[in-house]
């Protein structure tokens, strides 16, 4: 008996494995947004890292009561379909109308990877955060665009120019962030408006 | 009233915003252990998202309770001090020498940026993972230990066969891992002697 129970729990570790080996691709997988320094773009592992770090800062400004840990998780995975489906920049609207079919696909591949209770468990979290509506999934959203808004300030609004970006693409992807927290809306807006300034951002 | 209190999440938010553009460093300290597909060297940014994802998974092989959410966090920031300190490669002893003085001083810096509550919550973080006596501390060192391993294994010893190292250095570093989790120790041994069998790390 326990030997069927050991024998259960290395095939588990041994899944568990092959799941921590396939998702090392992100680290592979490139964002449009400049690291702060502005010398490379940023991968989907490291921008994964940094929200759930800013999640345990940032969670006192949340209008709602989020779970952290939780929106950790659900930040820490939410970018492992880009594996598949690769990375589709915020503001392309070709790659937007094929983004959702692509990224479903590659969360059934992946998360299947996973035994089974485990698989449903990030696959819960990814609609989640797709779906857009609980409390935990706008404060995702909310660090999902927060930070690259960061960097872009930090390196001098390198990503905005290079894209010709308009502020008013910045801010129909932010329309939720009010809602979410007035106090990081706010940031974000002086950013928008002194990168404006600046040139780097257009208005409209 | 409300003004002041307003005023004062505001002045919290700029801190918070510093730390998070600083840490974004780390996404340049690169490490001695190369990705799975042996093509490039993994970054602290990288490694800690890493461990924090597989931290969820791995939970369960755990021989104590452990607090995830927690161990989340500590995985998350156990490298941050790299950015003043620099990366020393486990199997340096010249390094390891002055690392703690290093380590401690830059702790002291970047928490220190962070405001006071939140730089004190991550110090106690930090401290805990480096006197390696709780549960938690334990469970942080494993998932430090066992995801090289993993990538070494996935990239065909390619850090240990240009470092020469030898089983004893590996099993030194990881004498505290059976007493953690036997079933990952088994695993851990399981790869080491793989390994020594391709000639990728040396027996002794």
């Amino acid at each position: 008996m326990e030997t069927k129970q050991n024998d259960v729990q290395k095939e588990r570790l041994e899944q568990q494995i092959r799941f921590i080996i396939e998702v090392d691709k992100v680290k592979n997988i490139f964002r449009q947004t400049y690291l702060a320094d502005g010398q490379r773009k940023e991968n989907d592992a490291e921008h994964s890292w940094h929200l759930a770090l800013s999640a345990v800062l940032l969670k006192e400004h949340m209008k709602e009561d989020v779970d952290l840990a939780k929106v950790m998780v659900m930040v820490l995975i939410h970018d492992l379909v880009e594996i598949d489906a690769g990375d589709t920049y915020a503001y392309d609207t070709a790659g937007a109308a094929t983004k959702r079919e692509r990224e479903v696909k590659a969360a059934d591949r992946i998360f299947g990877l996973l035994p089974e209770d485990q698989g449903t468990y990030f696959r819960g979290l990814w609609d989640e955060f797709e779906e857009y509506e609980t409390a935990d999934a706008k404060f995702a959203h909310l660090l999902d665009n927060f930070q690259p808004l960061l960097l872009n300030d930090a390196s001098d609004g390198k990503s905005w120019t290079e894209h010709d970006v308009h502020k008013s693409q910045v801010c129909r992807r932010n329309q939720r962030i009010p809602e979410t927290s007035e106090i990081v809306w706010e940031k974000m807006v002086e950013i928008m408006d002194k990168h404006i300034e600046k040139g780097h951002l257009k208005a409209d």
